[in-house]
This record gives C-alpha cells, sequence and structure tokens, in this order.
C-alpha cells in the first residue's frame, strides 16, 4: 500500500530535506541517537537534522496510535517499537509527515529549535538490543563466486535453491557505523604451510549485505506462515559483514563460520521502514529455467509479486593515500537487492519452519549481495578472485585485501519514476591495526 | 583453593540435604525460581528446597559482600552476579554455608519456614538472559564418531587438534528442563531422494553437553589471555543440543548447522559454581602420542592441571511403554567430562582470541560428551551408528532415533574420595508430537 506519505510533491519545511539523498521528507527513519553524549533515546532523521522523539512527544505533538509509537520508539532502544508491529509504526509515519511536511501550521514550525538537533552534532547508536543475529546466504552469485574458488568442480551446493542456507551470527560484536573495526588476530594456515600460526589476519575482507529488523516475532513452536511473514519486517539497513579470510578458510570446516566473522559486523544505524520502501517493491524475479520451484511453505502469491527491493547498493573504499591527497571515495561495486534468489519472507519463513521463535530487535543479514557481472561483486575476495588478482586503484594502489586505515563505506538508494528517492545512509568503518601485544 | 565450604563432615540442618544426591551442603547451586507462579526471582537449592535470597536479605542474613552477591542474584536473572565475578560468588558461598549448616545458631535455623520453599512447588526458570550461545565441539570421540558416519576415510578434520571449533548457536530457544520439545519439521532429504520434501523431522536426538555460564567477560577487541579465562567462568550446567539428524545432513553445507538445532535446546537450571566444583578439578589429561601442542595461547599452566572436570554425565530414557508399566528409566550412556579435547578456558581463549567480546549471561555448550566405549557415546546417532543398527532397550522396544513420547533425562555428579558428591539436578525433556496443522 503506497499512501499520500510518498506524494512526491510535497517536501519538508525542514531545508535540508529538500533534495536530501538519503533522507527526504518521504523517508523518516527511526533510529536511536545521543545529542552531545547526553542520554541515547529515539529520533527521526530529516535531512541534516534528527527529530528528537521524546522532546516531541512533551510538546504533544505526537498523540492517539501515533503516540503510543513515538512513546514506544523514545527510550534507549526500539525493542518495543518492533515488538508492535506495522499499525502504529504507519501511524507515526503518517503523523511525522503532516508535521514536517511545509504546509504544516506555522506554530509547528516554530518548534522547530525544540524539537530537531543537528545530525552532525549527534552520535548514532545500534537501534536496537539484537537478542539474535542470523546470516544468510541468499546472494547467489556471490555463492557462485565463492564456491568456484573453494570448488571449482561443484560451486554451488545441491541444498542452495532448496534452503535459504544461513547460520547463526554474534549478537554482541555488532556495532554501529563509524566504530572503527579491529584487525582480529587468529589461526590461519596457508595451503603450503605444514601446520597452523596464529597472528593477525592477513585477508581482511568486507561483504556487502542487506540488514532487515525483525517485528513481532513468534512464540516458541509456532512457524510463521510465508504468508504472514512481511507483517514481521521492522525495517532494513545496510550491513557489514567483515571477514577474515584466512582465519575463514583453516576454521570453518564442519561447523561453519565463527571466529572469522564474529570479531565485529558494522550496520547502518537508521531503519528504514517498510512503509517508506513500500513504492520500492518488485516482483520476485523469475528463477532461471531449470531451477526447482520453491517448497510450498516457502512460496506465496504477495511475496511473490512484492518480495523483492528495488535497491542499488554500492561499496566504496577510502585508502589512506586517497584520504592524504583530498580524493573521494572510489566506488568499488554496485549491485541490486534484487539479485538475492531469496526474498526476506522466505527468509524469515524458513527461520521458522521448525519453531525457532524470532524476537523483536533480532536481526538478519541478506548474505553478500553480488550482481553476475563483476562491478557488481560485493567483497573483495571475488573482487580479486581470492586474492589472486590484486584490485587496481584510482590512486594507483592495488588491493588484494583490506589494509590497515582503510575506510569502507556502504550505501544505498531505493529509486522509483514519479517517487522520491530515498536512501540508508552510510554504513562505515576503518580498518585499524591490531595494538602490540605483550607475548 | 578448596576452602571449608567442602568440609566433609558438616552436615545442613536442612534434612532432606544430608546424603542428598545432588544438592547437599557442599554444593548450593544458584538459580531463578517462582513458588506456586508468583515472580521469578533468585534461589539456593539446598536438598528438596530453595533458599529465598530475597526473603534472607530482608531478614538481614546477607551483609557485606555475601549481600552484594545476594542482590546481585536476587532479581529476575543472575546476569547481574555473574558479572561481578568470583570475590562476591564466594562471600556468598561462604555466608550461607555458616547460614545452613547444622551448628548455625538456633534463631536462624528458626528462620527455615520463612527462608525456604519447596522445591516441588516450585517452577525453575532459565538463570540468565542469553545474549549469545555458543556451542563447541570438544568431545573427540563424538566428532570421530560422527565424523566416521559422514566421512569414513576422514573422519577428524585437519584443524580439530588445533582449533577448539565452535559454532554461534540459537540463544532465543534456549528453555529450562522440563520443557517439552516439539519435534520439528523441516526439509530433508534422503540419499536415495531426487528432491527434499518438508515434514516432520524423522530422526530426532539428544545430545549429552556441559553447560559453561560466562561471568564478567570483555570488551570488544580486547581477548582474554588464557591464564585469566577461569576467572570468568561464571558456572555449569547440563545442556541438551537436541538435533534433527535429517534436517542437519540437508541444510549443514557449507554454513554450519542452522534450524537442525535452533528449535530448542534444554539446560539443568542449577548454575552450580566453580567454587562447588573446586574440589573436582583434574589435570587436562596428557595429548595422545603425536597429537600437535596447543599453540601458545591456547597453553596455560594452570589450566593444563586444573582444566578438566572430575564429573560423570548419564543420559536416561524414559519410553511410553517404560512409564506405562512402571519402569525406571533406563541409562543409555556415562561419560566423563575429562573426556573432552579442549579445556573451558581454551573454549573462553579462542573465542576471544580475535577481539570477540563475551558478556554475563553469555553459554557456552562443550560439545557432546562421549567416552571412547560404546556404553558411553552421548547421542543415539553414535549409538545406532547413524540409524542403521537399533538400540535395544530393557522394555523390549528399540530406538533408532526418538519416538514422541519419549523422555530424555541428563544427570550428573562429581565425586572424589574424601569430598561429599554433589550433582547438578536433572535436565529433562519430553518429545512432542508435531501438532496437525492445515497445509
Amino acid at each position: 500500500m503506497i499512501d499520500h506519505t510518498h506524494d512526491a510533491a510535497r517536501r519538508s519545511w525542514v531545508a535540508s530535506a529538500r533534495g536530501h539523498p538519503d533522507f527526504p521528507l518521504q523517508n523518516l527513519p527511526l533510529g536511536i541517537f545521543s545529542h552531545h553524549g547526553d542520554t541515547p533515546r529515539g529520533g527521526v532523521a530529516i535531512g541534516d537534522h534528527i527529530l528528537d522523539l521524546p522532546a516531541a512527544l512533551e510538546l504533544g505533538l505526537l498523540k492517539g496510535e501515533a503516540g503510543l509509537a513515538a512513546e514506544a520508539a523514545a527510550g534507549r532502544s526500539l525493542n518495543p517499537l518492533f515488538a508492535l508491529g506495522a499499525g502504529p509504526r504507519a501511524a507515526l509515519r503518517t503523523r511525522l509527515f503532516e508535521l514536517l511536511a511545509d504546509d504544516a501550521p506555522p506554530a509547528v514550525q516554530a518548534l522547530g529549535p525544540r524539537i530537531l538537533r543537528e545530525t552532525a552534532a549527534c552520535t548514532p547508536h545500534i537501534p536496537a538490543e539484537i537478542g539474535d543475529y542470523t546470516d544468510f546466504f541468499a546472494g547467489i552469485h556471490h555463492a557462485l563466486n565463492g564456491g568456484r574458488l573453494f570448488r571449482p568442480d561443484n560451486p554451488l551446493l545441491a541444498n542452495y535453491k532448496y534452503v535459504p542456507v544461513a547460520y547463526h551470527g554474534r549478537a554482541s560484536s555488532i556495532r554501529p557505523s563509524g566504530t572503527p573495526v579491529r584487525r582480529p588476530e587468529g589461526q590461519r594456515k596457508l595451503a603450503e604451510e605444514a601446520a597452523p600460526s596464529f597472528g593477525p589476519c592477513r585477508n581482511l575482507d568486507y561483504e556487502l549485505e542487506l540488514g532487515i529488523w525483525i517485528g513481532p516475532g513468534n512464540p516458541l513452536g509456532t512457524p510463521i506462515p510465508i504468508a504472514e511473514a512481511h507483517a514481521h519486517i521492522a525495517g532494513f539497513c545496510l550491513l557489514n559483514d567483515w571477514s577474515a579470510r584466512d582465519i575463514q578458510s583453516w576454521e570453518y570446516q564442519p561447523l561453519g563460520p565463527f571466529l572469522a566473522k564474529s570479531f565485529q559486523t558494522s550496520i547502518s544505524p537508521w531503519v528504514i521502514t517498510p512503509e517508506a520502501m513500500a513504492p520500492f517493491r518488485l516482483p520476485q524475479p523469475p528463477r532461471p529455467a531449470g531451477d526447482p520451484a520453491p517448497l510450498p511453505h516457502l512460496l506465496a502469491e504477495y511475496d511473490q509479486s512484492h518480495g523483492a527491493l528495488n535497491l542499488a547498493l554500492e561499496v566504496h573504499l577510502l585508502t589512506p593515500v586517497m584520504r592524504a591527497r583530498g580524493m573521494a571515495p572510489q566506488r568499488l561495486s554496485r549491485a541490486g537487492a534484487d539479485k538475492l534468489y531469496w526474498t526476506v519472507a522466505q527468509m524469515m519463513a524458513h527461520h521458522t519452519s521448525g519453531g525457532c521463535n524470532l524476537n523483536p530487535g533480532d536481526l538478519f543479514g541478506s548474505g553478500t549481495i553480488s550482481a553476475p557481472e563483476e562491478t557488481g561483486w560485493g567483497s573483495l575476495m571475488e573482487l580479486s578472485r581470492g586474492g589472486r588478482q590484486p584490485v587496481q586503484l584510482d590512486s594507483g594502489e592495488t588491493r588484494r585485501f583490506l589494509a590497515d586505515g582503510d575506510e569502507v563505506i556502504f550505501r544505498a538508494r531505493a529509486a522509483r519514476e514519479g517517487f522520491v528517492p530515498i536512501g540508508f545512509g552510510e554504513c562505515r568503518g576503518v580498518v585499524a591495526a591490531q595494538p602490540e601485544r605483550p607475548r
């Protein structure tokens, strides 16, 4: 359902929101922020400002169902809001749109200084207490690219087209955009080495993923039918599944990735709501001829017609050399979320199909999003062919994997003719060297 | 350090504690309970009773450092207690020992009715809010038995003797002993089938594991050195890593077990403290000739001399037929925790070695504990050779895997000459049939 909150003729009285690449009036993402280091609380991004939800509540601007949602979003985490589901969240959006549109009463606009904070003076926080984090593997071109490196004769395993493959990730080490990522130490063994050694990761990588926040969820033992799954999506973000490739290849058999992924995961701090993404839904692309149809519990008409996202995701890299020369970050890849083999609803129906319970504030990663063509490969492992073919940068440098001081920047944007495009904001992280430690 | 709280000559004035197989005066495990359905709160098991910590605090029986620990343990979860570390926890133990020993002042003993609740009238709860749950694979005989089924020519992978292999598990579906476990549905494909189908698990199994509760933990980016790891163990429990073998074999490549394990994990509700286990520490058995030494970051003198536990773990099975005939549960296996290839401190040092942060209330599973000999194999998959050789029961029945109505009961006991043996209490779960659902 696309309502008047996507009317492209409407603009905000918040000047910076007009033409803003990420946060125009039609986006209104939710998050948790602190202002000059004060208590973290809920807010809404609008242009270069954040609307302070507790302040707006105190001024009596948010009442009824919208007020209920704002109260649930006003504290230190959005978990209570996520638990409420779509109704109150959509009511809050509608009311925020009225308050921030340029035909809002002058008395409301006059309250600007009391309810708006400059984003530059704010710190973003993780928007929810993450109970459990699950990382999927739904990017089939990434799965193929990775599989070709590890198993040239059998790149895609037999279960891939039946099972939305996933593993449990580490929730405790998820950090907001801007937190440096320390190069991990770990056990790694090159093929030509007789035994492993312990030391700093030599093949540090990023993975471009879509993050999905979980809404109401389900009790243990009661699966979410796929036809109801969309109601349990609380929103979207960008997710960098930082990966230590050398640690990964040594540790991952037979139980999957562990320390190669759990040293840190970065997310963009703003929760892009399903309501904001409503115009940017696409039919799930038909499967290639010869692929099996999804099993019945993973198939629903609405999901097949609306399950994909018209969202372009990008990776940019800023090296210390580029930074010193004042160069802009260089784009390494760009791919569409519609390249995912499985929809979010299919992930959710699968995850709960055996009875596993999801809770508000749980997080999914989509798996690395790569396009079929090289310009859309979402990790350095893919771009450098497992490190064998260095990537040439405009600065004259090359990269097999990430160097200390490199900053990785993800961006995402949804666009459609006749609608105001919206963005996700950035997911950034700079690679920090492993500190010297006494041995 | 073994102090006077293990004096075998001392007995409790709580009559049921004398000679109690699990909870004599020398154990004093902590947990969260509710009494006739009232508010969950902290307590201490003593014989067939639970000492109500808030009640004891209110009566002024717990002061100073012991009082600090009791306050931290008096709420709805033990996370605050776990965060305090060993000092306050040991002080609480010492004070509880004084209060419950039979030379306690008559005025204290007279308070019995006000501080003790009958366990039979209480409900056990999960003792902590579990942030992250990690399941290790440290039972080498289980790894060998499982490996022989899946990879007869290569049962133990090359990394096993270097890496304490583990995967992230699902925290949301951990339930206390006594919660029925519903047979999950899922995708499964037999080798002779062309495509998978969706339906109830046909090969439901248990896995006998030791659970480890995490204490203070570490900040992101700061590993716990192995020499300090013991200070971060908050306690022990029993853990049943219920496993859907048919779902597992279809889903687990390449990212590890997921839905085959996450439908439910059961734990015993009492936290057996490191102080209670102090007399039952053993040197880690020497590695077999030819095995590599642990890498330096996994090796510490104290851990090598005290890292193993003299703890016997048992699996018992009660089928509906046995129940109807009034038969006792039948023991299926018995194995010592000293059969683990990796110590808990090695698991913890490994887990944090790349910087991953552990938080108070995180939980580890040891991996299935199997002895070398068949009488000590900790899962039906092992006992039935992957389902090919049914297990003969005393009731005349056989089992390849679990049937609906079967109840699996884990018990554990630590014993040593000159000390009062202690037990863990039970970890029980009955298999509930998958309910009929509209398709």
